[in-house]
């Protein structure tokens, strides 16, 4: 607040005016040469705006350290998972403007995602069991690293509702793959990334029978199971390469978040999970629900996974091949020392690796403590073999008093841990709606701040790096209740920044999130991201390349080989060339259209009417479009993408000749 | 500037803060019991935010002005066009926060719009000729109005490129209707209502043969058409009525933007035009594309339509049926005075009646001014018949000079108009980027305003009523360049509000719009909205009534039939009832499930996993969905909105057993 005793002070000012006629004509003289003759003249309007606007000192000082004027550039870009949106956010910071929302798992036509064009083929592959999926939970966004920091070359995300992970390339903010995981339904520890992007790890959620068999819920210990995928990412083609790939097999317990070790814990996977009571619900016939069922123990799992050796396993040829994948089996997990189990308390939720990769927090829904596992004395128990017993799959328990630093009394409901560069940890507290900050290193509960509500997720800039930044926390609010204009039924989250580089933090800004609900982000220095502003000309994004149909100018043409039509388009400020196609009923039509521009932001739309195509043409971009003119008629077509005075002119026409002739 | 003189002042007093020794105890004391020694310290602390943040004395003031701090409200609700995103954008001001985007045309997963529930019902309304249409290019949202004024009870919205118009319930933020035009192919002058909403008016753009025949281009004079459609809206069921609709034809000019009259010019509606050329291209025949071919004429056609008058004749049985619409013909429409066109200069665009309905504003693509049209002079002119001509149609002109006010020279390519409360009018000049404000009574150019960059639409504070409230305009600018954090080669738009309440206008607020490239936006005041909090128990909001389908608790069952299966779900925190569905494969599973929660916010979700289903299930509301169990396998469902601590054990598997018996 004493920051802000200047606005009393300048108010008293102003109240007390008679007070400065007191002042000596040299002060007079000084303040009026300082134009300080307006400090009352300006003390009233500044007032009178706190006034007007219901603005408290402590708005005001929120308002300057978030407000980025026209011209000016955020700090930190936030990317959010966009939870069922299926897509991805991008947010800059300390503003908390929406930049973009980028297409992942649903068609979005201003992109010109899967709307006729070259994307299509992405969506596609997502696929499961030859079912079309058009959308997704996404849940965990993770940046690429290199030596543990953000390197701000690609972004990974996964599909909680449908097990799939996608690949989104931020030279030019698209995505570029979507790999469906054959083996498991559902992925809640996903999309995490070792500190040099060896491995997209993606771990399981509900338990199912691997390879998406049947079997009966009576089998469930004995056929379902829980899976660690391990995607080898290829950083020079910029994808996920399947073949390179592998699994462990798990069980049935529910594996829920995961983390990748770093610095002393590289090699290393964590994940915490819950039901190990393996409650399948029955609520229709009676039985507990599984809210009640899972929630029975007072310990659950930490799973403590040594992925180099399971790799080493695997290159041995250890793992068995389930529709293609190599997966490592439990006997060979339980034996091998791949997987290690340590007690978590009550309802656990949350794993995080701190940055230094010493320790591991984990919260729990119906704990009131963040518990910090030590990696050292989890090595040094696996490396001595110091178990405190086997799980009925055989897989070695560590003892839970023995694998801990400590616990920290936090409140009703800890779930996630995020850090900064000062040796502090910020913990989400679901139940009380608050953050708790507290000490690493003596494990003490610094500070609660109340939240507005609900907070899921938290999250901390470039938080899940080797080295924090501090700054900033953002609460990731799954309910916003009375903070904002009601929009009928279906409320907004609420993301709020918290700036925490003083000794108290401070609640900077409420952010409605008014299209998914974001499960996690992760927030990277703005100037590490270093985007195409224009492609190539002929650039087709998703091969990487000059694509062999681009169109140069002048070239532009025709070409019919019986009911198979190739267009060769250019699109240039204002037409395009051809602005005419015509064709006979039941032509195949193999579009190709590329926009000539090189300059910054001169894109240009492509749509046919009724044809259900829409392409976002960015400078020198070119995309294939394939369709059937099933319908005669005459089908205008038009640049949607306003990029000149006379945009509305760039247009032209396809007509279709019914196959009887004639016409109307 | 001067409303900052305080921070000079108080960095005054900073820097000379010697001379404060000067001032009498008397006036030290007054300053030190209100504070005031803290103007020193804080004085300095303020100077250093603006420091670090880069902060002009301006900057402070707009960040004051746009700053909304957690739990205040924005004072007003903008409805934007969301573009080629196919969705409406939903805008607080002055925070500039998007706080919903309302699906409309494309599927949205997390409203649950399209995505196997009832809702699908919704956009299946929107086919042409049986192609699906999964997206639009949304140009022009229109708030219903009761004499005139914004009422807050619906939103209409058109599709430029598929010739559709929607209906959205302010009631609960939900597309309820989408009505796909029969006749024509594209509508850019949509959708606008009357001052009391009797219809929604939607106009024709690129000009094809009514009701979507085939014609060769050649016949384009002959055969192509335009229409001016006259939606009749049911108020009290909130549905627009075809049977009640009828549509007037129009000559193949590209008819453009269109605004109804009101007030003394109510029951008339105004359409600019260009292309009077009825240029048709032929770009790779060496022919001049549109966008020359279109800028030939010196004066294009400004369409006057009598709609009351048109409305008597399709009463009295002129219209003609063409695919179930009563349409009036041109020959009809030209000789009962239904139309009557007016020269409009160079290469016009936009169409904005006065608050007081006696000026039609028509702006320039290729000019330098705003033509004021005077509505009792155009009404003398027809009353009296006095026309200088008839186009090739036999449509009456009126003489330009006899039917305008005047013009006012704006700048470079004058696009839109709009309006505040004293008077003055604020029109988007797109080449130029800047907004002019002129006065409406004189016609003088009072100001020019930069805008960053390319301003197409320009928006203000309930500014399409009989009653503009002043205070803010919105430069809806088509290119942001350099104001954003570069996001890769496709580029945000860039909404600038601005503040015209002084005597200078002042830009207060760049948002960057990343999803979508909107069209045109309109603003209410936020207390004029009430939308539902939770919707009463088993509601379907589709058919607005209670579902006889709904579930309630205790009464859940599964209801077998053969190879057909009725699920009467219950979702309540934090399980499913049922929460076990066992199929054969083959089963056509009917699911039925009802949100029981009544709280706020309360809301759960619903997924299969790989059945591209998901519900969005607000509190009370009720979803019916349908599909086939075709693939035999475990396929978890869950809840897709984090809804409780024990959020993610709210969940259960859908099991379908192989035809071949036994499982896998």
């Amino acid at each position: 607040m004493r920051h802000y005793r200047w606005i009393i002070g300048v108010l008293g000012v102003a109240t007390a005016g008679a007070t400065f006629a007191a002042c000596t004509n040299q002060a007079e003289r000084a303040m009026h040469a300082q134009q300080a003759g307006g400090a009352l003249q300006a003390s009233s309007s500044i007032r009178e705006l706190m006034r007007q606007r219901g603005l408290r000192e402590a708005d005001v000082e929120a308002a300057l350290k978030t407000y980025v004027p026209s011209g000016k550039k955020d700090d930190y870009i936030i990317f959010a998972s966009g939870g069922q949106s299926g897509q991805v956010l991008v947010i800059g910071v300390p503003s908390m403007r929406l930049l973009k929302v980028i297409a992942v798992f649903a068609p979005e036509p201003w992109q010109g995602y899967a709307y006729g064009g070259e994307s299509d083929r992405v969506l596609a592959e997502g696929k499961q069991e030859g079912h079309s999926i058009t959308w997704a939970d996404v849940h965990h966004p993770n940046l690429s690293e290199s030596a543990g920091d953000y390197d701000g070359k690609y972004l990974f995300v996964n599909d909680n509702a449908n097990a799939r992970v996608a690949v989104i390339d931020l030279g030019d903010f698209a995505t570029k793959q979507i790999v469906a995981n054959p083996l498991v339904a559902s992925d809640h520890g996903g999309a995490f990334v070792d500190p040099n992007t060896r491995y997209v790890i993606e771990t399981s959620q509900y338990p199912s029978p691997l390879g998406r068999e049947y079997a009966p819920i009576s089998d469930y210990k004995t056929k379902y199971r829980g899976l660690a995928m391990f995607w080898r990412f290829d950083r020079e083609k910029g994808r996920i390469d399947p073949s390179q790939s592998f699994a462990v097999e798990l069980p049935p317990y529910t594996q829920d978040l995961a983390d990748a070790g770093k610095l002393v814990s590289d090699g290393w996977a964590f994940i915490n999970s819950f039901n190990t009571e393996m409650a399948v619900g029955g609520t229709l016939e009676g039985k507990p629900p599984i809210e009640s069922g899972a929630s029975q123990n007072e310990m659950d799992y930490l799973h403590v996974i040594n992925w180099k050796r399971a790799e080493e396993l695997v290159a041995a040829g250890r793992a068995q091949e389930v529709h293609g994948v190599r997966v490592l089996p439990l006997a060979v997990t339980a034996a091998e020392g791949v997987l290690t189990l340590i007690g978590e308390p009550k309802s656990p939720h949350g794993c995080d690796v701190t940055p230094d990769g010493t320790g591991v927090v984990v919260g729990g829904k119906l704990d009131t403590h963040a518990t910090v596992y030590d990696f050292a004395k989890i090595k040094a128990l696996i490396d001595g073999k110091r178990y405190e017993g086997k799980d009925e799959y055989g897989i070695p328990i560590l003892p839970f008093k023995d694998s801990i630093r400590g616990q920290v009394e936090i409140g009703l409901g800890p779930l996630h841990t995020v850090f900064d560069d000062r040796g502090n940890a910020y913990t989400s507290v679901f139940i009380e709606s608050k953050v708790a900050k507290w000490s690493l290193k003596d494990l003490k509960l610094l500070e609660k701040l109340p939240v507005h509500y609900n907070i899921g997720h938290i999250m901390a800039a470039e938080g899940d790096t080797v080295s924090p930044d501090g700054k900033y926390v953002v609460a990731m609010n799954k309910m916003s209740l009375d903070r904002f204009t009601s929009v009928g039924p279906l409320y907004p989250q609420n993301f709020q920044l918290i700036d925490v580089t003083g000794p108290k933090m401070r609640l900077l800004y409420d952010m409605p999130i008014g299209l998914g609900e974001p499960h996690y982000s992760q927030m990277i220095k703005a100037d590490k991201l270093h985007p195409l502003k224009v492609y190539p000309p002929g650039e087709n994004p998703y091969t990487g390349g000059h694509d062999p149909n681009a169109v140069e100018g002048g070239k532009e043409r025709i070409v019919r080989n019986g009911k198979v039509v190739d267009v060769y388009m250019s699109a240039v400020r204002s037409h395009f060339t051809p602005d005419r196609l015509e064709l006979e009923q039941g032509d195949t039509v193999h579009l190709h259209v590329t926009n000539l521009e090189q300059a910054e932001d001169q894109t240009h739309g492509f749509t046919i009417d009724m044809y259900n195509v829409n392409l976002s043409l960015e400078p020198g971009k070119h995309e294939n479009v394939t369709f059937t003119a099933d319908v005669p008629g005459v089908f205008p077509f038009y640049c949607t993408e306003f990029c000149s005075a006379l945009h509305l002119e760039m247009a032209g026409y396809m007509l279709v000749k019914p196959k009887a002739k004639g016409g109307s």
